[in-house]
């Protein structure tokens, strides 16, 4: 029988150990490995922590082999835990796979008891110091290990500050910290009814079953829902000798990264806390000192750092964040990783190695990520103008917005009507907010996460939002926020980002994104502006590398050539009902309230020149590229006014004796074409099939703009699609009479388009007899909001602003469905209609067209299951390229936790 | 290599070859092993007329094989085919699988020709008869083969009787006839450019083509679409020797059945009609007489006829429909097959075969169907009145609905408010006769048929519905409708029958259906009645036989005990939503406006003893069997009034300077609440996820309820349904609330009560990741309507008006997605949720709780994948025990055709 081992030594570990031993743990482990500076200890593995989560209890060699460790500690250090002449201490600390900063607990100090820590104040020579960090052991080792309500330690602290008339921890003496002990110590035993434990093996093991539970904290388990962790990982335990930067005046503690993470730039980045432990440098009561300082405060420690950042960087390839500990004179690494940055440094960071060949650039593709480049392309402020940041909160939905503060959903309506630009500013929105979150320029909420009802509308909006700013205080009644002192009222101008949280008072100048100005043609910028070229570079790798077309969801000719710019192949998705819009709007009210085939048919021939201008004006931007046309989609009656408005009208007249004239009319017609479940009433297919000519009108329309463009010289690529289509019969029918209508106009203009019919498969039931359906289309394209909403039995018009934000905090999803692509759900039907679609009809085209054609966490899904190309906004398009040659690189997913 | 044998002698085939011969083939040479006087023939297989449909032509080995069978059939005639002296002649006729009487062509008298005419003449010693059997040919020849327009061969025929002044063929002679066949050869050369073809190959050849091509004639296809018959069978041809009914006065043709087609009582039933041929009864010109007649007409044939039957009754075993011709006093048997019958008949027949020792009960049980039980389970009009039958359509949608004639929807409406019964009558409708529709006992339609928008909506709300009466003249401006002469107008009394299509003037004594009077407790009818005593007799037979159990579906105690009464096991699905309306929709319009969380348990306070007392009322009925509540499926907004009535009295309130009250206060709730698509909206579990208290209200008046009983020495067994769970988290979350109040009711009442957990699958993603959900889930219930309605992405409210009606028309569907279960689309979702669900849970309990669970080729699906029961209205509980023990008896479906 093998035993499992649940603790390694730092020195067994190394950096591909982060399943076992978290990311803290491995990476000790792997600095260990490189022979630096590491404060010997060792890590209890996740599958202790997993064990003891389920079983309640760890496993029974656990003991055991902490004993053994704590012993090989003790020789190597050649000191004893517990011991009063010279005591050796250690600190426990969590550390899971993926990094919950602040989630978990940590204990130091842990060896300390009323014996030992005369030996501590004797071997420190700094008795101040060891009370210090007696008191810092009883007041965590009570609030994690035995629930003592930490206030009571804080405001016994604040209290004798107070008494002694100082402001910070460090002006208290020694005989004030010692008093404090004892008090602190009579909290301990008025919770938990016994006296703080002396013994440092319970002390240990008290604070390692600590860490266990921490994992299932509440804020932990919302933390990991909102990040997307599994539940079920659990997280690692690591034991460490302690070293002190509190200890005196030559000690401190400090933060380190090896390029700037804000800009990407060489350098030496980071900040210094003299005579601190890392958790003053958290607190935040003393200010820090720029990192380069260390050279003139302790040359040798600091040249020491410089070559182990070199060294890190090196051996990780990539920037790392460092946190080190001076102790007399000595530096200690505590920990290093792979360190965040912003999109931009992304970018640089990733070409910068490529440049100095530590990597190449398929690997500079996967270390970055479509979402970054979204964020590059938002408009930003120009923060030259010394900006006066008031408050920080969530970034909730990108994008830059000025405006004038409003506090109600009714204001922003009515400033949008005069013309005003408005932010709405609220303590937290609620359905009732909708009508004001679309008129507003963007929404500013004190109260309320990433997934609050304000976050998740504006992120279905693409509207610009900082939430949970909870340094605002929003009175709606008085319509007006405070903040810091300053008062804002109705009217007064802001300025919000939602991709830093920053909120600024006044307006802001704002500037559009080089990234954007680059993809528009101006080709300078890859010379001149590094990120540009970053991105540049990194773009066409991406460009090679993917096997997924990009194409554009575009519906006029505009919009086609932009999204061209951005590199789109073609337009996966034109939408032909906006061209029933505007001053045509008249002709479908003719179509609608026909009365007899003849005026339907006069109303469809007005339509039918209107029509055809479009498309050539589309094909023409897209030439030699391939344009996917959807038929008519949405129900009739979307082009008539409003029900209850008519009503009103109509009985308002004939309240006042007047006559309701046309109104009358439209009224009848509404009430007739009225549903009370629009999205799955009369659409799509279902009013080619009922409205004759309808479809006939619009096939001929692209036939003769094909034709007319294919005459000019030109190389159209028209392909008609079918939406709705549950059943292969409907498709069978609209194929006949486009077949028929393309032949005739090949007749008649005496020129022959190649054009594909296809559908959308966006009904569950397309999806369920794809095998079917394939036997009439030439292309599938997914439309996967619909498929989406009619999956989960979601309009997303009613469930984003209704319901969302509880399902987002109850965990039911980790992110909106509209917004990334439900694989167990959704995908499960694309990729079952792909396979059966393919089986049928080898050689069909598969495309999504759906919004999460640009989304980049869908992309790869799209990759996977093996569609041709996908579609998406031209904006996204950059995005879908990007995460495209990801995809085709071998990531399995857009982030990089 | 092994030649296909394309043509059988009648002599070779058996009843069992139905696919190779059709129905008409297989049975004619059952008849010729019987060895009964048969004339004879041959039939040419399916396979040649689907080789002929998909080439285009006939195998190239099929006319060597027809010269060789005419060559047999001149061999055993003694006479040859076109021969100048004694010509054989032969008819040429259609026979599928599936029977399609009318739909596809026929041609006799093959043989005819300028000479051999001479033959028959002389041959027949009947001058008369020869020419009209000549004229009929090139009639029938140049019709069928040679697409020359009927009417203008009858206009001929007419024009002659007129100038002859007689009114009927039989009354034209010998010369005019001859005249005829001279015009009908011009009328042939007009249209097709060649002369009359002399050559009886020719004919024959292209008499057997045209029948292959019928096959794909509109009106076939059409047949076919209605009736689910497969497109893809194409029809055998069969060739057969010409025998006379209308050669002379000892001639004659009949139609004999072995009992009685209407009520299934034992005897001599059938019609003569003498000198006449098969088509001149269907004509109708002359009227036939009794079978019974022919003892004295004609005593040897009738005896001989009367042996026959007795015969084949016992060869077929049951009821036969039989089709004979007597030539010149000797009887020739041309047709038999199991015979058409009532369902009265049915169940009568199926039972006396078994007193008769003919068949067993289990046969008897697949002699029947539900859809026959469900027609006996309507009432009906009592008969003994000297009804006036003033015309007959098509019965649409079964039961006897009286009332006064109204013309349209409005009016309907208004006599529906004043308390009237109506009966709607429109030339056909449309959907803006929905209200009228709704409001009306009945709909009666001059116009369209089974498919029509009356008939499928009518089926759809099980409205009694005749639709297609086209001897009515429907004057929608006069209000009146002239039938026969007869006017009706507004407000006149009519009766329909939805069972036969019959139309009555005046009011009609309707009479309850016997079979529920003994459902509902009447035993004494067992024995009074035969057709009760038949229908208890195989029902019995069929509980035995079932493993399905059977449900209802059933809210209210009364509703219950019924059910209960009618054979249910339990409720498969109590709707909760019920319980909030009448004078409780007071309670729950405080529980949507409530502002604070205590008005809202206030509210939910004063609603659960309410709710607590339904379930009192409903577990004591159905004591002992299992009762699965549902907790409230609706949106909100259903309980409050609607929007657009609101609107209009708050504006109108306005305009005329009054207060509107708490009309504004509902008017500001309804348009918070309000929803696009409110079926896709915030319902189900959604709502007992956003709104707290709501659904532990409800778990908590059950438990309550149940501890109640089982303290009174009941044995109730709840079980609590979630609706709408769409991703297992969900479920999750109402299952740890529920279990709560669960345990915390059995601390109060000192009772525990076991009660499952289980959900609806009803949302196309609960299907998709049942596997998942079994894991919180002890039950499965498929909701199949909403299922259906979001797998298609149909709005059952919008769409059976819309265009159901268009869609079963162009044979998208056979039959609604909503009466029988779409198997390729939703019922994969099904198998496929049974499935992973019981993968994941062996012994899940499934079953089906949407109307489907009654529909009878649904039932035989849920059998057929397993679920372990079927719950449906209590009307339904009868049809679907019948309809399980035929599935459990191996009848694939519920059709017999």
């Amino acid at each position: 029988m093998t035993v499992t081992k649940y603790v390694y030594d730092f020195a067994e570990g190394n950096k591909e150990l982060k399943d076992l031993l978290g990311g803290k743990g491995a990476n000790l482990a792997e600095m260990t490995k490189l022979g630096l500076p590491v404060p010997p200890g060792f890590t209890i593995t996740t599958d202790a922590c997993r064990l003891f989560l389920t079983t309640g209890s760890a496993p029974a060699s656990l003991d055991a082999e902490i004993d053994a460790h704590i012993a090989h500690l003790e020789e190597q250090m050649g000191r004893k835990v517990g011991d009063p002449t010279e005591p050796l201490l250690v600190s426990v600390r969590s550390g899971a796979k993926f990094s919950m900063p602040g989630m978990m607990e940590t204990v130091l100090n842990i060896g300390l008891n009323d014996e030992s820590i005369h030996g501590l104040a004797r071997f420190s020579g700094n008795e101040r110091f060891a009370w210090d960090s007696y008191r810092r052991l009883i007041q965590m080792y009570g609030k994690t290990v035995c629930d003592v309500p930490g206030e009571e330690f804080e405001h016994l602290l604040d209290a004798l500050k107070q008494a002694r008339g100082v402001a910070a921890d460090i002006d208290l003496t020694a005989e004030d910290l010692k008093g404090l002990v004892a008090d602190f110590r009579k909290v301990f035993e008025k919770h938990t009814g016994t006296v703080f434990p002396q013994d440092p093996k319970v002390q240990l093991r008290g604070a390692i079953e600590a860490v266990f539970n921490s994992w299932n904290a509440e804020r932990a388990v919302l933390y990991r829902r909102q990040e997307r962790i599994p539940a079920d990982l659990g997280t690692a335990v690591n034991v460490q000798v302690m070293v002190f930067g509190n200890i005196s005046a030559d000690s401190g503690t400090g933060v380190a990264f090896t390029r700037d993470p804000g800009t990407g730039e060489r350098g030496v980045y980071g900040d210094y806390l003299v005579n601190a432990q890392g958790e003053d440098v958290v607190a935040g009561i003393r200010n820090t000192v720029s990192l380069t300082e260390l050279e003139k405060i302790d040359k040798n420690s600091y040249d020491q750092l410089l070559a182990i950042m070199a060294k890190l960087e090196g051996h990780y390839r990539d920037l790392c964040d460092i946190e080190f500990t001076v102790e007399r004179a000595k530096l200690w690494m505590l920990q290093t990783r792979v360190g965040k940055r912003t999109a931009a440094a992304a970018f640089r960071i990733a070409t910068q190695l490529v440049d100095e060949g530590t990597i190449d650039l398929p690997e500079a593709l996967r270390r970055v990520n479509g979402a970054q480049l979204m964020q590059l392309m938002f408009p930003t402020f120009d923060l030259g103008a010394k900006p006066k940041v008031i408050a920080k909160g969530i970034a909730a939905s990108p994008g830059a917005a000025v405006g004038k503060a409003v506090f109600s959903s009714a204001r922003a309506v009515e400033f949008a009507e005069a013309g005003e630009r408005a932010i709405l500013v609220r303590r937290e929105t609620n359905p009732d907010d909708l009508p004001g979150m679309i008129a507003a320029q963007g929404i500013l909420t004190s109260r309320g996460g990433k997934t609050s009802h304000a976050a998740v509308v504006a992120r279905g909006m693409g509207k610009t939002c900082v939430c949970g700013a909870d340094a605002l205080d929003v009175d709606v009644q008085k319509k007006t926020v405070v903040v810091n002192g300053i008062t804002i009222a109705e009217g007064d101008l802001v300025s919000i980002d939602g991709t830093s949280g920053k909120v600024y008072l006044g307006e802001m100048p704002v500037q559009p994104s080089p990234v954007v100005r680059y993809f528009e043609g101006d080709t300078t910028a890859v010379q001149t502006d590094s990120l540009v070229g970053a991105v540049d570079r990194i773009l066409k790798h991406a460009d090679t590398a993917r096997r997924l077309l990009v194409r554009t969801n575009a519906d006029t000719g505009p919009d086609a050539e932009r999204a061209r710019r951005f590199g789109a192949q073609g337009i996966g998705l034109c939408r032909t009902e906006h061209m029933f819009l505007g001053d045509r709007r008249e002709l479908v009210e003719r179509l609608i309230l026909a009365v007899t085939p003849e005026d339907r048919q006069a109303a469809l021939d007005a339509l039918l020149p209107l029509q055809r201008a479009d498309f050539v004006e589309i094909f023409t931007a897209m030439d030699g590229l391939p344009v996917t046309v959807r038929l008519i989609d949405p129900p009739l009656h979307e082009f008539l006014p409003d029900l209850t408005e008519l009503a009103v009208k109509v009985a308002v007249a004939k309240a006042n004796g007047t006559d309701p004239g046309r109104d009358a009319e439209l009224h009848t017609a509404v009430l007739r074409l009225h549903e009370s479940n629009p999205m799955l009433g009369l659409r799509g297919v279902r009013l080619g099939l009922v409205i004759p000519g309808l479809f006939a009108m619009q096939v001929r329309a692209i036939a003769e703009a094909a034709a007319e463009l294919k005459k000019a010289g030109k190389d159209p690529k028209p392909e008609v699609m079918v939406p709705l289509v549950g059943a292969v019969q409907e498709l069978e029918s609209v194929r006949a009479e486009a077949e028929t209508v393309i032949t005739a106009v090949a007749t008649e203009t005496g020129v022959e388009v190649d054009t594909l019919v296809g559908t959308m498969i966006e009904v569950p039931r397309a999806a369920l007899t794809a095998g079917d359906i394939a036997g009439s289309a030439e292309f599938f394209s997914f439309g996967t909001n619909d498929l989406t909403q009619m999956t989960w039995g979601f309009s997303r018009d009613d469930v984003e602003g209704s319901f969302f934000s509880r399902y987002l905090e109850l965990g039911i999803f980790g992110v909106s469905p509209f917004e990334s692509l439900d694989r167990g759900g959704v995908g499960s039907l694309v990729k079952t209609a792909v396979e059966a679609g393919r089986a049928a009809r080898p050689g069909l085209k598969t495309g999504v067209c759906g919004e999460h054609g640009g989304d980049p966490e869908s992309v790869h899904f799209f990759h996977e299951v093996g569609l041709d190309y996908v579609s998406c906004s031209p904006f996204r398009v950059p995005v879908a390229r990007l995460e495209a040659g990801r995809a085709a690189s071998g990531m399995g997913g857009s982030d990089s936790r």
